[in-house]
Protein backbone atom coordinates (compact mmCIF):
# COMPACT_ATOMS: atom_id res chain seq x y z
CA UNK A 1 0.00 0.00 0.00
CA UNK A 2 1.07 3.02 -1.01
CA UNK A 3 0.39 6.27 1.46
CA UNK A 4 1.13 10.01 -0.08
CA UNK A 5 1.82 12.54 3.03
CA UNK A 6 1.13 16.25 2.43
CA UNK A 7 2.38 19.16 4.63
CA UNK A 8 0.45 22.12 2.78
CA UNK A 9 1.85 25.55 2.43
CA UNK A 10 0.78 28.08 -0.10
CA UNK A 11 4.51 28.61 -1.05
CA UNK A 12 6.04 25.65 -0.37
CA UNK A 13 3.92 22.32 -0.44
CA UNK A 14 5.63 19.43 1.03
CA UNK A 15 4.71 15.54 0.06
CA UNK A 16 6.27 12.30 0.50
CA UNK A 17 5.57 8.57 -0.66
CA UNK A 18 6.18 5.71 1.18
CA UNK A 19 5.11 1.99 0.35
CA UNK A 20 3.41 -0.25 3.09
CA UNK A 21 4.18 -4.04 3.43
CA UNK A 22 3.07 -5.03 6.81
CA UNK A 23 5.25 -3.39 9.37
CA UNK A 24 8.04 -2.74 6.90
CA UNK A 25 7.89 0.95 5.74
CA UNK A 26 9.74 1.82 2.44
CA UNK A 27 10.64 5.23 0.90
CA UNK A 28 9.23 6.07 -2.88
CA UNK A 29 9.39 9.40 -3.50
CA UNK A 30 9.65 13.39 -1.99
CA UNK A 31 9.39 16.64 -2.62
CA UNK A 32 8.54 20.02 -2.77
CA UNK A 33 5.83 21.54 -5.04
CA UNK A 34 6.64 25.56 -5.07
CA UNK A 35 4.15 28.60 -6.45
CA UNK A 36 6.38 31.75 -5.53
CA UNK A 37 3.55 35.33 -5.67
CA UNK A 38 4.66 36.15 -8.95
CA UNK A 39 4.49 39.69 -10.57
CA UNK A 40 0.90 38.94 -12.54
CA UNK A 41 -0.67 41.77 -10.14
CA UNK A 42 -4.62 40.82 -9.98
CA UNK A 43 -5.35 37.00 -10.22
CA UNK A 44 -1.64 35.76 -8.87
CA UNK A 45 -3.24 34.57 -6.15
CA UNK A 46 -5.57 32.16 -7.77
CA UNK A 47 -2.75 31.51 -10.96
CA UNK A 48 -0.78 29.99 -7.37
CA UNK A 49 -3.33 27.49 -6.64
CA UNK A 50 -3.74 26.40 -10.25
CA UNK A 51 -0.16 25.51 -10.26
CA UNK A 52 -0.05 23.97 -6.78
CA UNK A 53 -3.14 21.86 -8.01
CA UNK A 54 -1.67 21.27 -11.30
CA UNK A 55 1.45 19.80 -9.22
CA UNK A 56 0.00 17.54 -7.14
CA UNK A 57 -1.75 16.16 -9.26
CA UNK A 58 1.14 15.26 -11.04
CA UNK A 59 2.76 13.50 -8.08
CA UNK A 60 -0.37 11.72 -7.57
CA UNK A 61 -0.53 10.49 -11.27
CA UNK A 62 3.05 9.82 -11.20
CA UNK A 63 3.46 7.68 -7.85
CA UNK A 64 -0.47 6.45 -7.89
CA UNK A 65 -1.11 6.47 -3.79
CA UNK A 66 -3.88 4.33 -1.95
CA UNK A 67 -4.13 6.82 0.76
CA UNK A 68 -3.94 10.14 1.72
CA UNK A 69 -3.13 12.03 5.06
CA UNK A 70 -2.69 15.86 5.47
CA UNK A 71 -1.54 17.56 8.42
CA UNK A 72 -4.36 19.33 10.38
CA UNK A 73 -2.69 22.94 11.53
CA UNK A 74 -5.08 25.56 12.29
CA UNK A 75 -2.84 27.64 14.98
CA UNK A 76 -0.81 30.01 13.49
CA UNK A 77 0.60 33.60 13.69
CA UNK A 78 -2.39 35.63 12.05
CA UNK A 79 -5.14 35.60 10.51
CA UNK A 80 -3.81 36.49 7.89
CA UNK A 81 -1.18 33.76 7.46
CA UNK A 82 -3.85 31.03 8.46
CA UNK A 83 -6.00 31.98 5.84
CA UNK A 84 -3.11 31.79 3.10
CA UNK A 85 -2.60 28.37 4.49
CA UNK A 86 -6.02 27.19 4.67
CA UNK A 87 -6.08 28.01 0.74
CA UNK A 88 -3.17 25.71 0.21
CA UNK A 89 -4.72 22.85 2.58
CA UNK A 90 -7.67 22.90 0.62
CA UNK A 91 -5.82 22.01 -2.95
CA UNK A 92 -3.77 19.73 -0.45
CA UNK A 93 -7.52 17.93 0.25
CA UNK A 94 -8.76 18.54 -2.96
CA UNK A 95 -6.42 16.52 -5.16
CA UNK A 96 -6.48 13.45 -3.52
CA UNK A 97 -10.16 13.31 -3.05
CA UNK A 98 -10.71 14.16 -6.62
CA UNK A 99 -8.29 10.92 -7.88
CA UNK A 100 -10.72 8.61 -5.42
CA UNK A 101 -8.21 8.66 -2.63
CA UNK A 102 -9.43 8.49 1.16
CA UNK A 103 -7.60 11.70 2.85
CA UNK A 104 -6.67 11.99 6.46
CA UNK A 105 -6.06 14.14 8.95
CA UNK A 106 -4.00 14.35 11.63
CA UNK A 107 -3.02 17.38 14.23
CA UNK A 108 0.90 18.29 14.36
CA UNK A 109 1.00 16.55 17.44
CA UNK A 110 -0.23 13.51 16.73
CA UNK A 111 2.36 13.06 13.74
CA UNK A 112 5.02 13.91 16.19
CA UNK A 113 3.84 11.37 18.89
CA UNK A 114 3.78 8.94 16.42
CA UNK A 115 6.99 8.99 14.98
CA UNK A 116 9.41 10.46 17.50
CA UNK A 117 6.98 9.18 20.80
CA UNK A 118 6.33 12.65 22.39
CA UNK A 119 3.63 15.35 21.53
CA UNK A 120 5.71 18.07 22.16
CA UNK A 121 8.72 17.16 20.03
CA UNK A 122 10.88 19.71 18.09
CA UNK A 123 10.85 19.77 14.44
CA UNK A 124 14.07 18.76 14.58
CA UNK A 125 13.40 15.85 16.15
CA UNK A 126 11.08 14.91 13.73
CA UNK A 127 13.28 15.36 10.80
CA UNK A 128 15.95 13.04 13.00
CA UNK A 129 13.18 10.09 13.21
CA UNK A 130 12.61 10.68 9.75
CA UNK A 131 15.81 10.00 8.35
CA UNK A 132 16.04 6.93 10.93
CA UNK A 133 12.88 5.26 9.63
CA UNK A 134 14.16 6.32 5.65
CA UNK A 135 17.71 5.50 5.76
CA UNK A 136 19.86 7.12 2.78
CA UNK A 137 16.87 8.85 1.31
CA UNK A 138 17.64 12.43 0.09
CA UNK A 139 14.78 14.78 1.58
CA UNK A 140 14.26 17.68 -0.44
CA UNK A 141 13.60 20.20 2.51
CA UNK A 142 12.04 20.64 5.96
CA UNK A 143 8.12 20.37 4.35
CA UNK A 144 9.20 17.05 2.45
CA UNK A 145 10.40 16.02 5.75
CA UNK A 146 7.04 16.93 7.52
CA UNK A 147 5.25 15.47 4.77
CA UNK A 148 6.86 12.10 5.50
CA UNK A 149 6.08 12.01 8.65
CA UNK A 150 2.61 12.68 7.96
CA UNK A 151 2.92 9.56 5.65
CA UNK A 152 4.88 7.34 8.16
CA UNK A 153 1.71 8.62 11.43
CA UNK A 154 -0.59 8.00 8.64
CA UNK A 155 0.69 3.71 8.21
CA UNK A 156 0.86 3.37 11.66
CA UNK A 157 -3.09 4.49 12.33
CA UNK A 158 -3.96 2.30 9.60
CA UNK A 159 -2.34 -0.60 10.66
CA UNK A 160 -3.26 -0.18 14.21
CA UNK A 161 -7.21 0.16 12.86
CA UNK A 162 -6.26 -3.03 10.93
CA UNK A 163 -4.95 -4.70 13.97
CA UNK A 164 -7.92 -3.83 16.00
CA UNK A 165 -10.34 -4.88 13.34
CA UNK A 166 -9.06 -8.59 13.29
CA UNK A 167 -8.95 -8.46 17.14
CA UNK A 168 -12.68 -7.77 17.21
CA UNK A 169 -12.94 -10.33 13.93
CA UNK A 170 -11.43 -12.83 16.21
CA UNK A 171 -13.21 -12.11 19.71
CA UNK A 172 -16.64 -12.46 17.79
CA UNK A 173 -15.61 -15.48 15.90
CA UNK B 1 -19.10 40.85 -20.20
CA UNK B 2 -20.34 38.91 -17.63
CA UNK B 3 -18.90 39.07 -14.33
CA UNK B 4 -19.28 36.24 -11.27
CA UNK B 5 -18.78 37.40 -8.07
CA UNK B 6 -18.03 34.67 -5.00
CA UNK B 7 -18.60 35.08 -1.97
CA UNK B 8 -16.48 32.04 -0.20
CA UNK B 9 -17.71 29.66 2.87
CA UNK B 10 -17.65 26.14 3.40
CA UNK B 11 -20.96 25.29 4.00
CA UNK B 12 -22.37 27.91 1.79
CA UNK B 13 -20.81 29.77 -1.16
CA UNK B 14 -22.32 32.15 -3.04
CA UNK B 15 -22.63 33.13 -6.58
CA UNK B 16 -24.04 35.61 -9.11
CA UNK B 17 -23.62 36.24 -12.29
CA UNK B 18 -24.08 39.60 -14.00
CA UNK B 19 -24.29 40.85 -17.61
CA UNK B 20 -22.35 44.24 -18.03
CA UNK B 21 -23.09 46.33 -20.95
CA UNK B 22 -21.47 50.21 -21.14
CA UNK B 23 -23.21 51.82 -17.61
CA UNK B 24 -25.84 48.96 -17.99
CA UNK B 25 -26.30 45.49 -15.49
CA UNK B 26 -28.35 43.07 -15.94
CA UNK B 27 -28.99 40.32 -13.66
CA UNK B 28 -28.05 37.08 -15.04
CA UNK B 29 -28.62 34.02 -12.39
CA UNK B 30 -27.63 33.95 -9.05
CA UNK B 31 -27.13 30.73 -6.41
CA UNK B 32 -25.45 28.73 -2.92
CA UNK B 33 -22.61 25.93 -3.65
CA UNK B 34 -24.22 23.46 -0.48
CA UNK B 35 -22.00 21.65 1.55
CA UNK B 36 -22.84 20.32 4.38
CA UNK B 37 -20.77 18.32 6.70
CA UNK B 38 -21.49 14.54 6.48
CA UNK B 39 -21.40 11.31 8.75
CA UNK B 40 -18.51 9.93 6.07
CA UNK B 41 -15.81 10.87 9.19
CA UNK B 42 -12.46 10.10 7.11
CA UNK B 43 -11.64 12.52 4.25
CA UNK B 44 -15.41 14.15 4.57
CA UNK B 45 -13.58 17.83 4.53
CA UNK B 46 -11.86 16.44 1.54
CA UNK B 47 -15.44 15.44 -0.13
CA UNK B 48 -16.75 18.65 0.71
CA UNK B 49 -14.25 20.43 -1.05
CA UNK B 50 -14.93 18.00 -4.41
CA UNK B 51 -18.53 18.91 -4.24
CA UNK B 52 -17.90 22.96 -3.99
CA UNK B 53 -14.90 22.36 -6.83
CA UNK B 54 -17.77 20.40 -9.00
CA UNK B 55 -20.67 22.94 -8.20
CA UNK B 56 -18.56 25.76 -9.02
CA UNK B 57 -17.04 24.24 -12.51
CA UNK B 58 -20.93 23.75 -13.23
CA UNK B 59 -22.25 27.20 -12.58
CA UNK B 60 -18.57 28.46 -14.66
CA UNK B 61 -19.81 25.94 -17.66
CA UNK B 62 -23.35 26.86 -17.35
CA UNK B 63 -22.99 30.96 -17.34
CA UNK B 64 -19.65 31.14 -19.01
CA UNK B 65 -18.75 34.65 -17.21
CA UNK B 66 -15.35 36.68 -18.73
CA UNK B 67 -14.36 37.70 -15.54
CA UNK B 68 -15.02 36.69 -11.89
CA UNK B 69 -14.01 38.38 -8.23
CA UNK B 70 -13.54 36.62 -4.79
CA UNK B 71 -14.26 38.82 -1.64
CA UNK B 72 -11.21 39.40 0.08
CA UNK B 73 -12.22 38.53 3.81
CA UNK B 74 -8.69 36.97 6.37
CA UNK B 75 -10.67 38.72 9.55
CA UNK B 76 -12.63 36.03 11.31
CA UNK B 77 -13.49 34.59 14.62
CA UNK B 78 -10.89 32.49 15.07
CA UNK B 79 -8.21 30.45 13.57
CA UNK B 80 -10.57 27.45 13.60
CA UNK B 81 -13.33 29.50 11.10
CA UNK B 82 -10.72 31.42 8.96
CA UNK B 83 -8.99 28.16 8.27
CA UNK B 84 -11.97 26.69 7.07
CA UNK B 85 -13.17 29.97 5.42
CA UNK B 86 -9.29 29.65 3.89
CA UNK B 87 -9.89 26.07 2.60
CA UNK B 88 -13.17 27.17 0.53
CA UNK B 89 -11.27 29.99 -0.44
CA UNK B 90 -8.64 28.06 -2.41
CA UNK B 91 -11.71 26.54 -4.26
CA UNK B 92 -13.31 30.03 -5.26
CA UNK B 93 -10.44 30.94 -6.76
CA UNK B 94 -8.82 28.11 -8.37
CA UNK B 95 -11.71 27.30 -10.14
CA UNK B 96 -12.68 30.25 -12.37
CA UNK B 97 -8.81 30.33 -13.06
CA UNK B 98 -8.58 27.15 -14.21
CA UNK B 99 -11.25 28.01 -16.97
CA UNK B 100 -8.82 30.71 -17.68
CA UNK B 101 -10.91 33.65 -16.29
CA UNK B 102 -8.84 36.52 -14.00
CA UNK B 103 -9.76 36.78 -10.04
CA UNK B 104 -10.32 40.12 -8.82
CA UNK B 105 -9.99 40.29 -5.07
CA UNK B 106 -11.70 42.81 -2.99
CA UNK B 107 -11.94 43.36 0.85
CA UNK B 108 -15.73 44.02 2.24
CA UNK B 109 -14.68 47.69 2.92
CA UNK B 110 -14.30 48.47 -0.94
CA UNK B 111 -17.54 46.32 -1.76
CA UNK B 112 -19.72 47.96 0.27
CA UNK B 113 -17.84 51.73 -0.84
CA UNK B 114 -18.99 50.41 -4.39
CA UNK B 115 -22.22 48.94 -3.79
CA UNK B 116 -23.75 51.06 -0.76
CA UNK B 117 -21.33 54.38 -1.04
CA UNK B 118 -20.01 53.40 2.52
CA UNK B 119 -16.91 51.05 4.02
CA UNK B 120 -18.58 50.16 6.60
CA UNK B 121 -22.42 49.43 5.76
CA UNK B 122 -23.86 46.89 7.55
CA UNK B 123 -25.33 43.68 5.32
CA UNK B 124 -29.15 44.78 4.99
CA UNK B 125 -27.99 47.85 3.89
CA UNK B 126 -25.67 45.70 1.10
CA UNK B 127 -28.26 43.53 0.34
CA UNK B 128 -30.83 46.26 -0.42
CA UNK B 129 -28.53 48.17 -2.62
CA UNK B 130 -27.92 44.76 -4.84
CA UNK B 131 -31.67 44.79 -4.43
CA UNK B 132 -32.34 48.33 -5.51
CA UNK B 133 -29.36 47.36 -8.43
CA UNK B 134 -30.90 44.55 -9.68
CA UNK B 135 -34.60 44.94 -9.08
CA UNK B 136 -37.37 42.24 -9.46
CA UNK B 137 -34.34 39.24 -9.17
CA UNK B 138 -35.12 36.52 -6.90
CA UNK B 139 -31.82 36.20 -4.68
CA UNK B 140 -31.16 32.82 -3.09
CA UNK B 141 -29.92 34.27 0.02
CA UNK B 142 -27.50 35.93 1.94
CA UNK B 143 -24.57 34.51 0.78
CA UNK B 144 -26.25 34.91 -2.90
CA UNK B 145 -26.62 38.73 -2.36
CA UNK B 146 -23.20 39.13 -1.07
CA UNK B 147 -22.22 37.48 -4.13
CA UNK B 148 -24.04 39.66 -6.55
CA UNK B 149 -22.48 42.90 -4.79
CA UNK B 150 -18.78 41.69 -5.50
CA UNK B 151 -19.94 41.08 -8.65
CA UNK B 152 -21.24 44.98 -9.11
CA UNK B 153 -17.89 45.87 -7.26
CA UNK B 154 -15.68 44.27 -9.99
CA UNK B 155 -17.86 45.62 -13.02
CA UNK B 156 -17.54 48.97 -11.72
CA UNK B 157 -13.95 48.60 -11.23
CA UNK B 158 -13.66 47.63 -14.91
CA UNK B 159 -15.57 50.37 -15.82
CA UNK B 160 -13.30 53.02 -14.03
CA UNK B 161 -10.14 51.19 -15.30
CA UNK B 162 -11.76 51.08 -18.88
CA UNK B 163 -12.18 54.82 -18.22
CA UNK B 164 -9.20 55.57 -17.33
CA UNK B 165 -7.25 53.67 -19.68
CA UNK B 166 -9.74 55.91 -22.57
CA UNK B 167 -8.60 59.33 -20.48
CA UNK B 168 -5.04 58.62 -20.60
CA UNK B 169 -5.26 57.60 -24.71
CA UNK B 170 -6.88 60.75 -25.30
CA UNK B 171 -4.43 62.62 -23.17
CA UNK B 172 -1.64 60.87 -25.15
CA UNK B 173 -3.19 61.16 -28.52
Amino acid sequence: MRVLGIDPGLRNLGWGVIEVTGAKIVHVANGICHSAPGEAGEGDLALRLVSLYEQLTAVIRTYAPDAAAVEHTFVNKDAVATLKLGQARGIALLVPAQAGITVGEYAPNAVKKTVVGVGHAAKVQVDHMVRLHLPGVQIAGPDAADALAIAICHAHHMQSAGRLAQALKRAAG
